[in-house]
């Protein structure tokens, strides 16, 4: 059976949200739904937010190709009203089941989610070795480049507490063998459910397992170093040189249980020479991994990616 | 006074559409809509709409920031009903009259547009020398790349002929002095007014007077190369080089009566060095040209290109 | 035994070269060297042309990194001699050998190549039913924007037939079917060896047999789609836009017996997103497979390619 | 009248490479040319160096083009010599005049360098409040990936100091007003002429006046926005936005008198959009200003810029 599984983020529960119901402010909010392609929905949404009062500043929508067609819809929209998102996303959640009772027989299987723009995602960030990516996630965060609360880094490896500790964050160091990974991942558990929104790896370079990714509850965004063709394995930069690739690439998707085969949320690539010693090749490939990464996880805090199977539609 | 000036394409005429109007088949239409920011304008449009038994599958909306903000709105919607388009667009300009009277003493002027997919832009080109432009568009037309109907070429040279002949488009060849400069934009006017629904400028090397801007009532669209920093008049090339440029790029506009001031639609450019000659960067340049000219052509033929103010949004 | 093994392009060859040898005006010839790195290579080769009056305009060496490290130097001159281009590789032949045995006890393998820079490579296109990149390739030159003489296509379709004549270009059919494969090899053979210096394989989807690579004695090119991360095997565009990438690209890269695992000359790719359909995604793979296959023919008959192992170096 | 001026840079001078002149070991050196173009001085450059037992790993050289033809030659060695570089530059330099003295009635004027690569550039920084070029350089260079010492930092403002001491780089405070500036730049000199190879404006806020520029005897290097087309003078990035640009882009130069006419280094561009609002463009900007500096300075501190006229060439 389908049902309207309507998911509120974080920013729709009660106690988070008090402050900002009480206001009466007028407050920016985005909306997003993923559900299955029907007549109708797009005028549902706009006339629900409309009797409310609310004003819409950006609308984007896409119906996918593929055979189960979807249809993903994002609106940014402003609204004076002292209901709490998550009496809305109710509200919403009732009367899109009523619409379509009567048409399908039941309501079709929706992902609605609320988001308040003023409320900042929180962010936990893990990582090994590397820092290429954790110092540029945390320079544009406290350059207010990121809309999020950065509120913790788990790392393996203590090579990079010093740096994270000089922008005031959380350090907690687990380190993972093969024995203790089950230990390892039940402490990362605990720091992670239920006080975050996303977790980011940021070059975390041991697998997470099933279980963890089953448990987690919320998104886990991954970057990886990409070549044309694909040099799959070990030495990649290695390999790719010696087959004289001219770009170097890299891609942050979401993770799922394929590794590194989950929905890509972004990709870019910078052009290699010969006059590129290994070395070089390596440093231009961070380069290009923070930059993608920093991209997927802005976009992914703006509420602008929409996942439908393995594909991501950004808008 | 702000009155509600509704447009409607080539394909809202009557007699154009005749033939669609009885098919009672379910057509996709594409509706863009630009107006002062007003809330309920997505919700009107979406509700009317609906009510008409539209089904949307693409949705673009955007509203600018500065001063004087406006609504800019892209549906791309299926419908099955036998009212023809412009039908449909007189019906709304009614229903939007009416809706803001009430709010705002007065309907705020709105820009809207109802396309037919399945109608294909009529585009005439016009040309002085250089091919590259001209024959990339052509090529894509006949591959079926281009979704136009491109009916005339105009030169004001003899070069190009032979070669637009093998695609059977007629060619116009109209010489242009600046004795008979007046008389030259006077058979332009006669070939292209109420004709064509667009213009390409597919490096056409002579301005055209804003007598002929005023009276033509269909956009053009123009090509140009484009350096960092700026190297305004002759020789751009030469000196671009001579100060060591290492991009070089190419700038898709529509035609105002300020010259290369339009509003730009595409913008791309490719990289240069030492290694390439004066004629290595006008090959580099014209390479770049064509893509950049050829997206900008099938943007606008899709009716992805907005303009507010002296700027565009490409949905 | 390692050998000096000097060969020379056509132009050095005593023939075709004559009417250049008496006319005795300054020349511009290139030279291309791959050899093992030994220490007074560079002073050898430089030192040798200068002894015969050559004044070098352009040099690129590079010494690559790996195991086996071999030198890669190019050199573009002026010569104002009555000597020949092949007179001119014998000399240094025998110099090279000389200089190398009193060291080495041999001289060391070296591949030395001549060219005659107003000597146009004579081309030979292969190409099946896709126009995009065998028609932008017969523009430019057209144009005089590729350095090379096209003196024939071969497709094992008819469906370019019309459109290649119009080149005045001569045009073989040779179908191939499972049973006819070998036959069909013979007869290209017999139009391509010692007849051309170059095939592009201008998307022909035929494998070409060990066979016939092991005996075309020519370098052979070919372009085919890239995705970040891989997607091997059929339908590789669906497949991409279902994981859905960000980037289509396109490698072209020189033949060998490994299938798409030659030596790459050039990539490059272009963005993509859910707007493209799968039409767009295959426009634009179309669209970018162009531009880098024009490259890698332009630089490859500009002597810019030194292949090393299974890398090129692009200088 | 022309003459031999045989600048060493740092590395060559007596005291500091005392050490490794007598540590017998090979060591790598770049040698670069700038001279007019005549036969010949490229077979006297290596056969120069082969005489002293070099051997080349990397050359590139260019004729440029236009009228004044001047040859440029970079070429990195191994040398297993206890000849110190001034040496051996002021032997080149005699045998240069020797030999073109004969042909030429005199030696043309030649810029001829020879740098240590062991040798790490040393570097001030120049910045005013922006962080972002300043702090991606000082990562960098803590990183490794800079071949640099940074040795300085100064600013017209305090708000960078608590950041540039944790890199523990000395941080100077001198304040600028018009009144003031003449005294503010006879400091800067005091600190920088003869302690520094290299001056980088990290964006520093305050033009530099000629008299500074002609006495401070070593290379700066700026970076500022650029859009196509240009949009000079105040606020550019709110104009640009007004104009609908597509890309915003940086361009990192040499200083010269002109207010950034200086010669070109580097120049790349990213793609925005309407969806991105004023802030959006100013951090790409900002984004991609950090990546043409930190790209421009790397260049020039492996000494692969060589500067013609007004042009670059990066080698």
């Amino acid at each position: 059976m389908t049902t309207t599984a309507v998911r509120v983020t974080r920013d729709n529960r009660s106690g988070a949200t008090h402050a900002d119901d009480t206001a009466r402010q007028a407050r920016t909010l985005r909306l997003t739904i993923s559900c299955v392609n029907r007549p109708g929905v797009t005028a549902l949404v706009v006339g629900f937010l409309h009797a409310r009062g609310a004003h819409v500043v950006e609308a984007d929508q896409h119906v996918t190709e593929e055979a189960g067609s979807r249809l993903l819809l994002r609106l940014v929209f402003r609204l004076d009203s002292p209901a709490g998102t998550s009496g809305l996303a109710r509200e919403f959640a009732g009367e899109f089941a009523g619409e379509f009772a009567a048409e399908f027989g039941g309501p079709p299987e929706v992902d609605f989610r609320l988001h308040d723009a003023s409320k900042r995602k929180r962010v936990a960030l893990m990582v090994s070795r590397y820092d290429h990516c954790l110092l540029d996630l945390l320079w544009r965060w406290r350059r207010g480049e990121l809309p999020v609360d950065v509120g913790l880094v788990i790392s393996n490896h203590l090579d990079l507490e010093r740096q994270v500790r000089a922008f005031d964050v959380p350090y907690v160091h687990i380190p993972v063998t093969r024995s203790t990974k089950a230990d390892a991942e039940r402490r990362q558990l605990e720091l992670l459910r239920g006080r975050f929104d996303l977790v980011v790896l940021a070059r975390y370079m041991q697998v997470l397992s099933g279980s963890l990714l089953d448990r987690i509850g919320i998104p886990i965004i991954n970057i990886h170093h990409s070549f044309l063709p694909a040099f799959a394995g070990p030495g990649p930069y290695e390999r790719a040189r010696q087959r004289g690739v001219k770009l170097v690439g890299a891609t942050a998707h979401y993770v799922t249980e394929d590794l590194d085969e989950g929905p890509i949320i972004e990709q870019d690539l910078v052009r290699v020479s010969h006059r590129d010693g290994l070395e070089d090749v390596v440093r231009k490939g961070a380069d290009i991994e923070r930059v993608v990464l920093a991209r997927a996880v802005t976009w992914h805090c703006e509420d602008r990616v929409l996942v439908a199977g393995n594909t991501t539609v950004v808008f």
